[in-house]
């Protein structure tokens, strides 16, 4: 078994205990959030950043403040200087040691905002800037595409939301989550990963809670099989990017029970009328891959990204790669 | 001549007729902006989603507020209430008839922002919903693809940061951009527009003020090949997305003087190292396009952005393909 697979499989467990841990993390994340709270800023990249972007749109919906990304050059390139007081910062790094999230954490801190780290070392740089970090707590990750340590920065956007926030689901769905997740690594998405394997190009779509799996899925492709590879919100993808959707192209679309289910399912449609093969994930399509019920939309990323690291799995072991080790990629990236 | 060429060789005049109005502009966006500024939103799709880009990074230099882009979807699609009372709120569409980005800009509006229409028909439904418009009035735009349109949507954001912050460059600079425009223009890049042509997938690097540009130039070049064509900032390439840069791709990279020209031509050159064919704009690579001196960094993507619609026309004339009217596009795209 790859390293890729065998982390991805301790998903149920590590998560499961991650989001038992909800209400310690709450209440000192409670205790830094500055009140009134402004608004929320996000600096992450690669992986983490995608993982922002569920954490863009589960913190808007929760706080009702507006959340943006950070764009980190302007700090440490530019020298901004802004009075970020009343406002939190999030900084996101598995392995805390990204020298651009840092650095950029501790500008922002600087500059007046509460700092929170997310981050699987809690004995990390980006921990030790923070006032206050969530320990993902999920064990090595030796595989360089990051599984588990994706699902748990989600997992701790969803914590971050409930504990500042107005609750978006039941109590009794964050115990859904580890049971929807081992329902799908029980799934077989080989036929699926040949698809993704055989095409030319491959675009994965979402929208809403779910554009951030379109983008992480599909990052994962591109990481571990070098296809050419983009994730897209539906809505955007119709303003040109749907022309490079063609009889060559692989679509995976990701739907949930919700307002924006009929969006995607349109622009994935459209994609397929444009002679795409289609992979519905909660969706129809050439290939349709059912998903478990029981969790909540703005919850479902949490189980859709464990689909979405299998469908690259299968893409990458189609093509006789090792998932491990993609060509040109490391584990930390050193950029500034 | 085809529209395409036909409107982007307007550009100088119409984008230096639209920076002579500055100040105009200048005074009624004044009036209308909150004080104290608490942030700004900016809400767009596609193409005009790339000129906000620049608009994030132009607009938090110079107005050193937090600038973000929203997400359409938990205004229009899941009903989110919020109290912008404080934000400035920009839509930018060059129709003015995008639902998403009109209803939008209405909901932001009645959420208590003051609101600012960035469009190309001043008589359009979303003028109509903002307190003030940006009229840009660049005359009708007939290719699908959108240039003169997007270079006009870019100057708006160098004259909103103008009429709103500190001053990012100096006077002077204003009356360099149609100079340097037109010395663009004057160029010939069919050389590097048959590389890409004959590439099997493409990508587009830039970093902080001309991360936008990148973007923009991808988006342009998949909307009028249907090639696999991705933008990225250097620093998120790294992160991943470098594994599909090989032998059969072709990479534009644009720098300008400034803080990140040394990140762009690293990640660059570790893309050649993989076996990429290099564009360089403004930098040295397989084929090497000098850009005209004397346009500050924070005004270059006006400048660069025609280069990178340069490289998409080429590109597709080397293909034998119509560049006005792409496959599967239609110029304005109702997503709700």
């Amino acid at each position: 078994m790859t390293a890729m697979a065998r982390e991805m499989a301790e998903q149920p467990e590590v998560i499961g205990a991650l989001l038992g841990r909800r209400e310690e993390f709450a209440a000192r994340l409670r205790a830094i959030a500055p009140k009134p709270l402004t608004g929320v800023i996000l600096i992450a990249r690669g992986s983490s950043d995608n993982a922002a972007i569920y954490g863009r749109y589960v913190l808007e919906a929760a706080l009702r403040r507006p959340v943006s990304l950070a764009a980190p050059s302007l700090w440490t390139r530019y020298g901004l200087a802004e009075d970020l007081r009343g406002y939190l910062a999030v900084g996101v790094s598995q392995s805390g040691k990204t020298p651009e999230i840092t650095d950029t954490l501790e500008r922002v801190k600087a500059a007046g905002a509460a700092a929170v780290a997310v981050t699987n070392d809690g004995g990390s740089p980006l921990a030790g800037i923070a006032d206050e970090a969530i320990d993902l707590d999920v064990g090595p990750e030796d595989a360089v595409p990051a599984t588990k340590t994706v699902t748990a920065q989600l997992a701790a956007f969803a914590i971050l939301a409930h504990a500042l926030g107005e609750p978006l689901w039941p109590d009794e769905a964050w115990a859904a989550v580890p049971r929807a997740q081992a329902e799908v690594l029980a799934g077989d998405v080989s036929a699926a990963g040949q698809v993704i394997a055989r095409s030319g190009n491959h675009v994965q779509l979402g929208r809403g809670f779910l554009f951030a799996v379109a983008l992480e899925g599909a990052l994962k492709v591109a990481e571990t099989t070098g296809l050419a590879s983009q994730g897209f919100s539906v809505a955007d993808f119709l303003h040109g990017p749907i022309a490079i959707a063609h009889e060559r192209t692989s679509v995976v679309a990701y739907t949930a029970p919700g307002p924006v289910a009929k969006d995607v399912r349109d622009a994935a449609q459209r994609a397929r009328k444009a002679g795409a093969t289609l992979i519905g994930v909660g969706e129809d399509g050439d290939i349709s891959l059912s998903m478990p019920a029981g969790v909540p939309e703005p919850l479902a990323p949490l189980v859709h990204v464990v689909r979405a690291q299998q469908l690259a799995l299968q893409a990458t072991l189609a093509l006789g790669l090792d998932p491990d080790k993609p060509r040109g990629l490391t584990k930390v990236t050193p950029t500034t």
